[in-house]
């Protein structure tokens, strides 16, 4: 498939977080000249792996030191930067405003200024929706969250649309639902897979909020990059669900992983979240329609790729050596 | 009707303005124990027809000066301050959210310190939807703010569904379409009625931004502070349009005010502006069935009385004298 983004300079905002490396390998596969803008202390951390050819630009997405310079020359920019994660994001709304909203209206006006037209946004599919009305959901389903991080994602998707509407900006938001794989941070705040498999691995107990009846839409990292690939080489703005489309319970991850991994663990089971969405996965038919994407990853097939990653091995392979 | 505010200590934020004057006047007509919180610039300027009973709190909603002090002891909070207008906020989105978005999250920690368990907002109908799908609008419709004051209203109702869903504060917003009547400002950036009246008096040049086809749905003032006054009473929370379920073209308003004043005024067009909504009116219908509340004015009434206030006599009776 011959892409449009091919030849491109595209600026990834977050390039070294978890999304942000796999994206950047896809876009300097893709024949992309790539930068990235990332905080001092990850682009040292994570500079390992960065392909030689990325440029990368270190600073402060909050304060917006450093911005104005990552973004001369570039076509599109990947904003893939929150400052927080659900979870934490009701302790201090005024901190999340401060930091994603406000960050990301400075990141709009510095665009203004560049002359940077177009712009690809990781908005959260888990989130934005609240308790939805009706399975799977679709992008017109009312928006209603239930925690900061949902709200302000909200807002930021608002003030794309008056952009594109007032000043021409090509916006293409993308609602990701629970991305897994590679390279996610396995500190339990975010990423269910990787908290699991983590607990699984160092025999810890894993704790599950609520009754393990939650239901999510997990999607494999690889099909999140390649959704963001091909909303990044749109010549118009859109809005679209990225997800498996397929709902799995919480106790079927924990299932899954432990099949895959011949390990049991311990669970505990913690109260209800008041802030956790209890049921969700989403319509991806419209990214199937306009972006021509959809889901490759199966959840155990790519609960097995990760594994395969980290280098734990099937029960089956630990067996027969 | 006995109602259920009677007695409780309210307090009004921006008691001083257009709205609030109105409000303020019947929640004392309703036995309601009243405090202001307005700028002390406001404060001073009309403090006159304040009634004598109402305590006057000064501060700077956008600091958070002297906020909490006004909360201690208060059963209900009106909401009714902003600090933009749909026309200026696209300049400044940043100010927009520095000042509303983060004044108001100040507020509702504020408020939890204080445990005060109810508010009314004063939110937007005539902005958070955009161009409507389908009219008249119910409040389920999709929200596609296309200005900063209405992003920054549609995040404010998310923070206040947040509150409620996690810390039982009971809120009430009140989607509230283009409210016109007595006491609002004739400074041409909001309030059609207002302004094409006074210049109209003043034989100034109208300005009417496109060609006069522009639908808008224009609610009396007085239907406003009822309204209100309806939602305070309330012990769960929702979410109401408050217009007239009607629409009406700019140039109809024009041609009303000509008639009830008997003066022709000179127009002059100006080109459309981008972030204005074509045709919106509201659909009225929850806050009837669940406010008890229904529009009593009609477009024509609602400018004759104001006009009457104004000391406006209509064209017969100058002819009679």
């Amino acid at each position: 498939m011959a892409l449009g983004i091919a030849g491109s300079k595209v600026l990834v905002l977050g390039g070294r977080g978890f999304l942000g490396r796999h994206l950047v390998d896809l876009l300097v596969k893709e024949g992309c000249s790539v930068r990235i803008f990332d905080r001092p202390h990850r682009c040292a951390v994570d500079r390992e792996g960065c392909p030689p050819t990325v440029e990368v630009f270190e600073g402060d997405f909050i304060r917006g030191e450093g911005l104005a310079q990552a973004l001369v020359g570039v076509d599109v920019v990947f904003h893939l930067i929150s400052t927080t994660v659900p979870s934490d994001s009701n302790a201090d709304p005024i901190g999340d405003v401060n930091s994603n909203l406000l960050g990301t209206l400075r990141l709009l006006s510095l665009m203004r200024t560049a002359e940077v037209k177009r712009i690809v946004y990781a908005s959260s599919g888990g989130t934005i929706y609240g308790n939805p009305y009706a399975l799977p959901v679709p992008e017109n389903h009312p928006l209603g969250p239930i925690c900061s991080y949902g709200v302000v994602k909200v807002a930021i998707e608002h003030y794309l649309g008056l952009h594109s509407k007032l000043h021409g900006l090509v916006s293409n938001v993308l609602r990701i639902s629970n991305p897994y794989g590679a390279h996610q941070t396995r500190i339990g705040t975010q990423g269910v897979i990787s908290t699991f498999l983590d607990r699984l691995i160092k025999d810890e107990p894993i704790e599950i909020w609520g009754d393990g009846s939650m239901v999510r839409d997990y999607v494999y990292v690889t099909d999140v990059s390649r959704a963001l690939l091909l909303a990044g080489q749109r010549q118009k703005s859109g809005t679209f669900n990225i997800g498996s489309g397929v709902g799995h319970r919480v106790s079927d991850i924990l299932r899954i992983l432990q099949e895959r991994t011949g390990l049991t663990g311990t669970v505990r089971y913690l109260p209800h979240r008041k802030f956790d969405v209890e049921r969700i996965y989403l319509d991806v038919s419209l990214a199937r329609e306009e972006l021509g994407w959809k889901p490759e990853y199966s959840l155990e097939r790519g609960c097995s790729l990760y594994c395969d990653l980290l280098g734990i091995k099937p029960p089956e392979e630990l067996a027969l050596a």
